[in-house]
């Protein structure tokens, strides 16, 4: 009686016919010496910037497009909790989620619909991985998926701590220049000037979003720095939000505030 | 010449009809002896578990639907973005986001957009506090709303740590029931059963989120534990998820992954 290979999903946000989706699955197919089985589930579009949003408004429907590769039409998020709950037939060992077509560096990752596939799996207990290019054309999907392949092994190998998942980022060169991984903590990025105003045909002043120059802040430990230096950057999230330094600066120093009544 | 008062933004993602919105603004019209200025700019309507979504494949419109209240067609995170830099002629002192129709605990702030308005604020750099009302009917939202304000008026005085946040729940009782404030750390909840599988007229599958039992986790330490016990819970979050006993490790047991090539 044969035993089933291990089951690996495979998610992202730019959605299901996203080229960097199926150099994530290509690569994740690798693992083993082949011996797994990869299934992916995505969103039926993009969905970039959607954060960790579950759709709760509307009833979600998933298509089977071929064998292996399903589209969801929602988020990311909901593509992995119904994944998981309603179409695997078996539990996954291994999350992937990308690859995206744009680093997930500092700050931005609160925004990222591909870091937040990797926080739902992370959330029912599935080792989780998000992986992303630090470019927006001619983009090296292959030598990324290498590197995603490499610590997509270590993970099933050694496990991640509970509740953390890994953040992958590699700049957007060949696999010959990667100058090694660096494991990294979150830097800072702002945007300077990131809504633009333009007025509607009839006068009306709106806004988009999202365009502006990134402003890099992040010392040598950083994600940020780590990309900009040619490294592939692997830094560990946890969901625990909590700023414990914080906790016990409060606990002391507002302390009179708990009693609420005089 | 007189000085204009400080400025209060208060958002939330239920939408500018929500009536916790306008409790959440009327309480913090009472900080400072009522010497402030409080500007409402909220989504059109709910946008709940949106997390941190922002929204860049349409225009948004501001509209402003009377004195000091601002509608915008986005998210709550569009909304202090926007707000910020473009409604609003000076910069807030603090931003107040909800007071949000049912608790945000545990894991589920990841999914908050209330929670999501006050991480925009606090990437802006503008003290910032979330406010959620554990309950889904009959809310004591003027109740919630003083302490609210209590908390509001402890951030105003002291400031917070950087890049950190309050997130503030209360039990769903009157004032005089609150048996005071806890300061807290994020605890754990997990859903049984929380997709709904349910034919179509045409017998095709589609699923519901968002519904299921919560099962709590978290000790006496946690948010959840302290809104179960009555007290009114205020914990800080912070905007790096680094976890960094997990960069330490695998800095260490992963060494031989950093270099990529044999």
């Amino acid at each position: 009686m044969s035993e089933l290979p291990p089951l690996i999903l495979v998610t992202n946000d730019d959605g299901v016919h996203a080229p960097g989706l199926f150099a994530l699955a290509k690569a994740m197919k690798t693992l083993r010496g082949g011996d797994v089985e990869v299934v992916v589930i995505a969103p039926d579009r993009e969905r970039s910037a959607v954060g960790h949003a579950l759709t709760m408004h509307r009833p979600l429907f998933c298509e089977e497009l071929r064998e292996g590769v399903y589209a969801i039409n929602g988020t990311p998020t909901d593509c992995v909790a119904i994944g998981v709950k309603k179409i695997l037939r078996r539990r996954p060992v291994l999350l992937a989620s990308g690859i995206n077509r744009g680093g997930n560096l500092g700050d931005d990752i609160t925004y990222s619909g591909t870091v937040s596939a990797a926080v739902e799996g992370t959330l029912i207990g599935i080792p989780s991985i998000a992986v992303s290019i630090d470019g927006s054309s001619h983009l090296h999907y292959a030598d990324t998926g290498r590197v995603a392949a490499i610590v997509a092994a270590h993970v099933l190998e050694r496990g991640l701590p509970p509740d953390t998942l890994l953040n992958v980022n590699a700049p957007n060169i060949p696999w010959d220049e990667f100058k090694g991984i660096r494991f990294t903590g979150q830097g800072k990025r702002t945007y300077d000037d990131a809504i633009q105003e333009v007025a509607d045909p009839r006068g009306r002043a709106h806004y988009w979003l999202g365009g502006g120059t990134p402003i890099f802040q992040g010392g040598e430990e950083t994600d940020i720095h780590a990309v900009a230096q040619g490294f592939v950057s692997v830094t560990p999230l946890h969901l625990d939000l909590t700023n414990y330094d914080a906790l016990r600066m409060i606990e002391t120093d507002w302390a009179e505030m708990t009693q609420l009544k005089p």
